[in-house]
Order: C-alpha cells, then structure tokens, then sequence
C-alpha cells in the first residue's frame, strides 16, 4: 500500500543513505550514521523533517546542509533540524554554519532530488560500519551458551496471529532488514532470528509478549541496538521486538521540567525537544544519535554528564512497563517524590530487558543553563588528578559539569591516529590530561571562576599547563581528542575494551600492572570519566592475539573484585559478561537476583543468556 | 555490672534529661529532645562527647552551653560536638556563642555535677512531649488490624536464647524502656511488645531474625523512631529491634565524598562529621538529631534540601540488608556506577523495614560549600508561586538549594501562636510566601545573583516584596516562619496532616477545594516544598471532629488518586496508610509489591501490618 508520497520520501531517504555511505568511506574513518524523515501530514503546508547525525567520531552534520537538493518544493530552511554531533558540544553558542564550509565535500556533487509533499510519517535509521575496520571477536565476546530446549520455534500459525494483531508491515521477515535487526553495531555479536516485530503501542507489546510466553517464544527486546556487549540482538532465534516506531513525546511539564515520552524516542530528539523549551536530558551518550531512551533506561546509562545530573535512578521518576506474560505495570507517575509502597521502577532501571520491555518513560529534566567553558589541562601524575577532582569538586562546585581524564598513551595514539587530532597543550607530552566542563548560568562569572581556579591550581603545582576553549571550534577540538580515543583504538587495529568501576585512589593502578604483565606486546590505555570513578581500560594491539588475551582475563577481573569494584561501570553484562557477575556480585545477590528473574519471567523468554549465568535460570 | 564510671555517666545523663524536661516545660511547646553521651575511653585522657538536639523546634542548643559543670574534671571545650537545632541553617556563618547568651534561662541556674572519668561507652536517648500540648488519635491512625494468628508470642526459651547471642544488657525486659519504645513521638501509635533488642553488629542482627523467622516471632525494626505514620513501633507484641548501637562510621572517601555507616549513627552525627571534612549529608530534616540513617534510607526521606540533591535513590550507593531468614546481603558497593545486573539495593529504600533490616549504608555526599543566602519572599497568588519556582530553576539554576512555601493562612497561624515570629513583610499580609535558599562556592558573587532575580522578578511583578536575610539571626527567623508551622499548629488544637506530591499545577486545587468544603469549620494550611511538588496539607480545628474527619477522608485521597498524585510523598505508608496504597499503585503493581514481599519474607514476620494491605499478605 506505498502511496506515491511514501515512494518520493523512500527516494528521498535512499538518496541520503547512499550519501552518507559514500561520505563514511571518503572519510576513512568508522561512522554510524541515522538517517530519519519524519513528514507532518498535517500542517500547512505539510512539510518533512530530516535529522542526520553520527554516533560515532569524525563528521559535522552541516556538511549535509548544502546537499543539493534540486526541485524539491521544501526551501532547506523548513527542513527543521539538523541534529548536530556530538562533537561539538551543543550548549557552546553556535557559529554560523558557512564556518563549517571547510569542511564540505559535498556542495559541488551527490545531486538530490525529491519531487512531491510529504503525507505520510516515514522514519528509518541506518548504521553503516566503513568496510576498512578490523573487526574481531574476542575471547569473552564468544560464550559457549546453549539455546534453551524447552523454547518453541516460530511457525506459521505464530506469523499469522502478529500480522492479525499488528498488521503486516509491523511483522518484519524481509532478510536484509532481519540481518541488521541480528546483530550489534559493533559486527561482534550475531544472532539468527527469523522474526522481526515493530509494536506501535504498549498494547501491541503486551499482546506480544503474552502471545510469546504461552508459546514459550523466547524474546529480544531491541531499541537503538548501540549496546556494547551484545544485550541487544538475539542468541540464536529470538523474536526481536524494536519499540523505534514507539516514539511519541507524551507530554512535557514546563514548571517541573518532567517529561513523558515513549520507549523508542531518540535520545537527541528528546534533548532538541527539550532545547526549545529551555530544558535538557540529564543524560549524554556518544551515540545519543541513535540509542532510545527506552535502551538507556534498561541498561541504565551513564555517559559524560553523570558527574553532574547523576544516574538515571535519581532521575527517571515513573515507567511503564509490560511484563512477560503481558502485564502492563503503569508506574509512569511523574511525581519527584512517592513513598507508597516498594519502588518498583527500579527493579527495570539497568535490567537490560530481561524482567520485561520498558514502553514508556517519565523523567526529570534540568533546566538548560546558557553558559559552558571548558578547558584542557596537563598533570604530572595520577596523584595530582586525584587531587584536582578534589579541590574541583569544592572550588567549582555547583558548576561542574564534566570532569574527564586520559593518560599520555591516550594522548599518543589519538594524535597518531585521528586526522586532524591536535595537542591543546603541544609544548610538550605530559603523563595525564584532564578535561573540566562547566556549565552555568552566567558566562562572564562562569569564565573568571574557572580561570581563577586554573590559576590557583597551577600555583600549586596541581596543573602542568593548561587551555580554555575560546570558541565551539577550539572546544570541539578538545574533546575530540577524549572521545577520539575510541576511533583510533579501531584504527590501531585488535582492541580488548574494558569498562571498569574502582576506587578512585585505586582506579589507575590496574591500568600500570596491566602495562607490566604484558610489556612490549601491547600498549595499555586508560580514560574516562574520573569524576565518576569509571575507567575505560582498553588494550591495543596490532592484530588479536590469545596468549595477549590470557593475560587479559581473568586477570582483570579478578584485580577488579578484589578491589570490589565493578566489572560493568556503564556498559552493562548483556551476553559478554552473564557468567562474570559473580567477580561483582556475591552468590546471596546472584541467587536473589534469579529468584526474581524467575517470579517476574517464569519461562524465561526475556532476553534470555543475558545478564545472569543460565546456569541459575534452566536446573530449576 | 555497673561500674563507678558508668554510673557516674548515667548521673550525668540523668541531670541533662532533667534539664532538658524542664526547659521544655518552661518554654510551653513541643519538644523533642535528644541528649547522648559517648565516651572515648581509649583517648587521653578519655574524654566524652555530649550531644544534645531538639528534633522539633524552638529551641538553641548553645542553651546548654553554659551549665554550670562544676567539678566535671572534662572542660568544656573538649565536650566535643554541641549539635545546633535545625532552626539555624548550619551553613551560615556561625556567630560566637555569646550572641546566643539572651536565650539562656540556664546560666544561673541547674547546676550539674560529674565526678569521674568516662571509660564506658554509654549512649541513650529520651523523646520528651511536653504535657500540655492536645495530642490525639485520629480516624487514619485506628485501623482495625488484628493480629496474624500465625505469629508465635516470646517464651523464656527465646529470652535465653537472645542473652546467650547479644549478652544481658542488649535484652531490654524493663519496662520503661519498653514503654518509650513501644510508642511513636506524636503518642499516635502504641503497641504492647515486651522484648527490645539491641544488636551490636551484622552478625547479631542476622541470629535474632534467623531465630524470630525460624519461630515466626514478628519483628518491628527501629531506629531513631521519628516517623510520623506508625511505622517504626509495634502495633501488637512485636520483638523490637533497635539498631541504634550499630553507630560507627566506617569509611569516607576523601576524594570522591562516599560515606560508609553502620544504620544506626544519627543524621546530623555523619552531618558534623563530615562538616570537618568539607562534605555534607544530602538529606536535611527537622528530625535530623534524633533520626538515624538506616531509617532514613528504608523510609526514602525526602526533606528539605532534596530539589537540590534529590532523591536517596541517586545518593545512596550502597546497603548491606538482613533478610527475614538472617541472610545477609552485601550490597555495600561504594562506586557511583555499577551495571552489573539488577540493583537490588533499591527494593529495601522506602520499604519501611517491611523486607529486611538495612544494617549499613554507602552514601555520596557532596561537597559543602561556602556560602549560603536566604530570601523571604511575597507572591500575589499561587500561579505567580509556579512561574516564580520556573524562573528561578533557569536564572538560579546551579545554585538554587532550597525551594520552599506557605500560603497565608500558615502565616497568620504562625504568627499568632509561635512565640517570637515576626513577619520578615510585614507591611501587610500576603497571600503566599516564598523561601528560597541558594548554596554556591562564592558568596559575592551568589548574594549579586539572587539579588539581580529578585530584582528581575519584582520588575516582572512576580514577587510584590522581599527580603533577603543579612545574617544567620534573619536567616533563623525567617526558617523560624516555614518550620514553625507545625508547632503553631499544635497549639492551635487538633490537626489533621496530609503528605501529597502532585503535578505542581494542580499542588494547591485541593487545598482551596478543601477550604470550600469545610467552610469555617476548620482553617485550611498549604505549604510545603514547592520546588518538589510536595504539598503539605493540614487542617486545623479546635477538637477533633468527627464530621471534620469525614468531609476530610476519602475525599482528599480520592482527589490526589484523580489527579495521580501521591497519597504519600515522603512520610511513607506505614500502619497509618497500609489499606490506602491502591489510591496511589494500580492493582498490578500491589500484587507484585506483595509476590516480592513473600518472596523475601514468606513467614511474613519483617514489620507486619505496615506497608501493603495486611489482606494482600495472608491471605495466601
């Protein structure tokens, strides 16, 4: 049933994937492009919304704006949004876009054309991985996990009664759209489902889920599928349920600053949502481009604001939630404080869909303050960082925003590596450097506090040298060097990537005996969000290796529990880490953990392999 | 086995009580007294530390500064902490303790007299209602509960047992102690138990609730017992299990602020412990010197300070809980992230004891910061209160700690009833008042700021007066207003209270509604924490009137339900709202509330009665 209006916004849509492909391979560097249109049919005259973004490294999304785009009837100026990368952080004020023209290879090429309105809502995204990246799976990424017997397969009469129920184009078989629907955007984990299902409402998930558990149809939830440890794509035959088509804003107080929207909204979405209306999202993830808030809430995200806004436990106020058997739990109260009873919202905040599937979401949104400085700073030694956190946390207080660290291989490979990538501080290379965001409400106050306690700090010793970013271009430059850490750990070829929670006295010591228990064979790396206590602790090495690998794991592990800190600081167990949870948690904690898994999924069709050992769920 | 030395500390603690007895009766309102001793019998040479606070209002600790110690061989500056009431916000500058001087009926009278050096620890607390003031049951707080016939009843089989596990003197038989600790501060619930229990650590609280589980004796767990829903004392012959001995802090963190206790040490105890280390507790209440944390943490306290630190949710890290059948779970991470499966932590914040007793916690604190200003606000009508709160979120922003308000009525009450309120605007009377409190690291530049909105604000015709305290004595006086509210309406007779969240449009509807339908048969007070959509609904009438009651209940629960506010915002359900909970959870999400409490406690010994509807629990 394709009207001529879908066909021309499919054109519309192709045309721009094949562009960002064609862009992503000149570019020569790892990208993950969502593409989206969304038409409103009913304004006047109607008119279509294109949102580009990149949830990887490298590209400035004005380098679509000037596409060209031939008869379209639609002046560009009423395109509406151009979701910009994270690399340049938002809430720095924003240059005119002929700044960027620099950087535009597109402006005399790729031709776009696009005849007709828009009636009908189109939304579709894309991950496109440039084809040059070596891709490998690792050790801990490849369990030996068994399919559960006592799971049925899909027939005939299962497809039926979900096209009855959902119509048929929500009752996905297609193979090219299966394929990518199977596996992470990291090509590491792969399932083979042969069922794909787009719910529109929580009663549509509800018949679903209801449907599969008196069946015993094992389940994946999916949304954005930007996880990191395979959480999001199935095992083996899992029906994939993707709430993306659920993605309505229900409703936003503008005296609280509380918003209710659907599972399946895009994180950026939201936050542009929200920056009109003078609030933002308490959360910001290098992928925000395409993770969904549903995702985010179920692997309780954390990102680069947590040091600020903290976890989404303190900020997400009210779920609704549809259970195995189709229970639909409505805890969408959108109240800052409600003691009647357990706090059930919780149990689903971090579970990663395997207690059920999140389909809607209320949270608290922070006002979205006008002013942000930020600023690049050398320290001599760990200790020093330590140190700077501390007084930083006292002497900025109230406007801290980010406090972010990298140690000096870091700093070598993502000046090696990424084009482009400049030392702030180029006199000469120090042992660790520290990034300190702050946001507030006043620019000049704002700009002389931080410069008084970078003047202070390196008085005393603390700070090495320094650099504040003078405009978007010097401050997106700054943290490209943070958040290119990732892209040149993927050009430097093997990476084992580590996401670890420590003491913060404790927290580079592991990234030094790993650098001494494996020598000249690999080089060690450690960033992240200090401010937080979270290490992103990543090993390079050239191509993948076992015997790197048995020096690896358990080790890390195993220095990890001893310290007790967390084997999964942000990133969550998913299938790479189900039967590691034992180095974070104790048997008691793991038992309790199944026994509830069990009262709330008694067939065990959510999610099934993640999170817990299996062997906990099936010897019942 | 009284030695010379403890018995001459129980002296000490005795004249302190009287003391304390006297000056309550002397001033003629509500006190709520805490007075505890500690001695440091390993120091030299040993010392003891007196702490004394008032949980209520009205009074100045430095009163008790200047008591006559005569031959006490300890002076007085090694006393240790003299904690300050609430009443004077403890971030303004402290002035010299002479200024206090006026307040002090002591300092020619009441001699105490201590011989002796302390070489035993001794700590216990007394709760002391001033005779005279109108205290009364009402409908909410008689529920008819009968006793679960399942529950066995103490024997001297159980008594042996206890001695021989915790020693003689943490086996309380005696009847005064039992008499205070059968009953909440109001005198509003009492229950009949006739054995208190005083672990000394994890391990003794994990026998006592292995032995009541395995013999089915019901437990009631208790801390500082200064809740106001019935929660914390018995409501038949429940064991009493006091965990106010569990009182050591265990570990802070000096760089990341993460606080480890055991449940029993006293908020405003880890508040000036931390003070020494430029950290603060993230909660702030009224009961602060009397409540202790695990309480805090099982009944979610909200309180003051929460639109600035928000929910313990996001604060607390941590727990170790003793389940009904004694396991212990080492929950006690100290990291801010951790995703390594479900976060069990949160099913025991806001169970009121009714899942297992929280023996240790991990908090993050933040840091305290230097400079802290008030403003006294008067807005024209309610609608002006909500753009108020909205423009202060965006122009306060980071800084804004505080967010308060009363409406008239509350005002006209205060200031007819408590003695020494003075209207900070008292050119005339307005119909509702503002208190907002900013906290930041620079106090010039906070005072410029919030005198420019407050400037901006007039202007815009938001506020029509103002002022902003000069020092802490305007800064005491004005709190003296907004928490002075409940002793004025103790004097003024019967009170009926409510603890509503709402969405913040709608927060003061059902005050005026309420007004409407109980005419002038009782005066109507709104006020409460604006800034978190907590309204704090009372009505007050002479007597206590049956006919108020009924104009008053179900209606006030019906309309929060209607309007999916919360019958419970941060008070908790407890014995007073267990039957009521379905006005605020779907029956659903009660079912699971009550499938997790079976599976947690299936004897169902953990707090009966309280919580969830006792039909839900045994009728299994």
């Amino acid at each position: 049933m394709e009207t001529s209006h879908s066909s021309a916004t499919r054109k519309l849509y192709q045309i721009l994937i094949a562009s960002a492909i064609q862009r992503c391979r000149l570019s020569g560097i790892l990208c993950g492009l969502t593409v989206s249109l969304k038409g409103f049919y009913d304004s006047h005259p109607p008119s279509v919304r294109i949102s580009i973004s990149d949830t990887r490294a490298g590209s400035h999304l004005p380098e679509f704006q000037d596409l060209d785009h031939g008869s379209v009837p639609i002046p560009a100026k009423k395109w509406g949004i151009f979701q910009r990368s994270r690399i340049s952080p938002k809430n720095f004020p924003k240059p005119p876009l002929k700044s960027y023209d620099k950087f535009n290879p597109w402006r005399h090429g790729h031709p776009m054309k696009y005849h007709g309105r828009i009636l009908h809502m189109f939304n579709e995204r894309s991950l496109i991985a440039a084809p040059r990246i070596h891709q490998r799976s690792f050790g801990s990424a490849c369990r030996n996990v068994q399919r559960n017997p006592s799971f049925s397969t899909i027939d005939s009469d299962d497809i039926s009664y979900f096209r009855d129920v959902l119509g048929d184009k929500s009752v996905i078989q297609d193979v090219d759209r299966l394929s990518s629907a199977n596996i992470d955007w990291m090509h590491k984990y792969k399932g083979s489902s042969q069922l794909l299902l787009l719910p529109k409402d929580t009663e549509e998930v509800s018949k679903i889920l209801h449907y599969c558990n008196s069946r015993k149809l094992a389940v994946v939830p999916q949304g954005g599928n930007t996880g990191l440890v395979g959480g999001s794509v199935p095992v083996f035959d899992e029906v994939i349920v993707n709430v993306g088509s659920m993605n309505k804003i229900i409703s936003l107080d503008k005296v609280s600053g509380i918003l209710k929207c659907e599972a399946g909204c895009i994180l950026e979405n939201l936050d542009l949502f929200l920056a009109n209306e003078g609030y933002l999202m308490p959360i910001d993830l290098g992928a925000k481009g395409s993770c969904q808030i549903g995702g985010n809430v179920s692997t309780n995200a954390g990102g680069l604001h947590f040091v600020h806004y903290g976890s989404l436990h303190g900020n997400v106020l009210g779920l609704e939630v549809v259970l195995a058997d189709g229970t639909v739990l409505d805890m969408l109260g959108s109240l800052q404080k409600d003691n009647t009873g357990y706090d059930l919202k919780h149990l689903f905040i971090g579970s990663e869909g395997s207690l059920g599937i999140i389909t809607k979401v209320s949270i608290l949104t922070p006002p979205r303050l006008s002013s942000t400085n930020l600023a690049f700073l050398a320290c001599k030694d760990y200790s020093s960082c330590q140190k700077l956190l501390l007084k930083a946390k006292r002497g900025l207080g109230e406007v801290l925003s980010a406090f972010e660290f990298l140690d000096k291989h870091s700093m070598e490979l993502v000046l090696s590596k990424v084009e482009g990538a400049r030392n702030p501080l180029p006199s000469s290379l120090h042992n660790f450097y520290i990034l300190i965001e702050t946001t507030g409400t006043d620019e000049t106050y704002d700009r002389a506090k931080l410069e008084t306690f970078l003047v202070n700090s390196m008085e005393g010793g603390l700070i090495l040298d320094g650099a504040i970013a003078q405009d978007i271009n010097q401050a997106s430059s700054f943290w490209r060097i943070r958040e290119g850490i990732t892209e040149a750990l993927l050009k430097a070829g093997a990476v084992y990537k580590y996401d670890l929670s420590l003491p913060i006295e404790k927290l580079y010591e592991i990234v030094e005996e790993m650098r001494l228990r494996l020598g000249s064979s690999a080089k060690v790396l450690g960033y992240g969000h200090l401010g937080d206590g979270n290490l992103h602790l990543n090993v390079s090495t050239t191509h993948y290796d076992d015997n790197v690998f048995a020096q690896i794991e358990p080790f890390i592990y195993e220095w990890t529990s001893a310290h007790r800190g967390s084997i999964s600081a942000e990133h969550g167990l998913g299938l790479m880490k189900a039967d590691k949870i034992h180095y974070s948690k104790s048997t008691e904690i793991v038992r309790l953990m199944a026994s509830l898994k069990k009262l709330l999924d008694p067939n065990g069709i959510m999610n099934p392999y993640k999170v817990l050992p299996q062997s906990m769920l099936q010897d019942k």
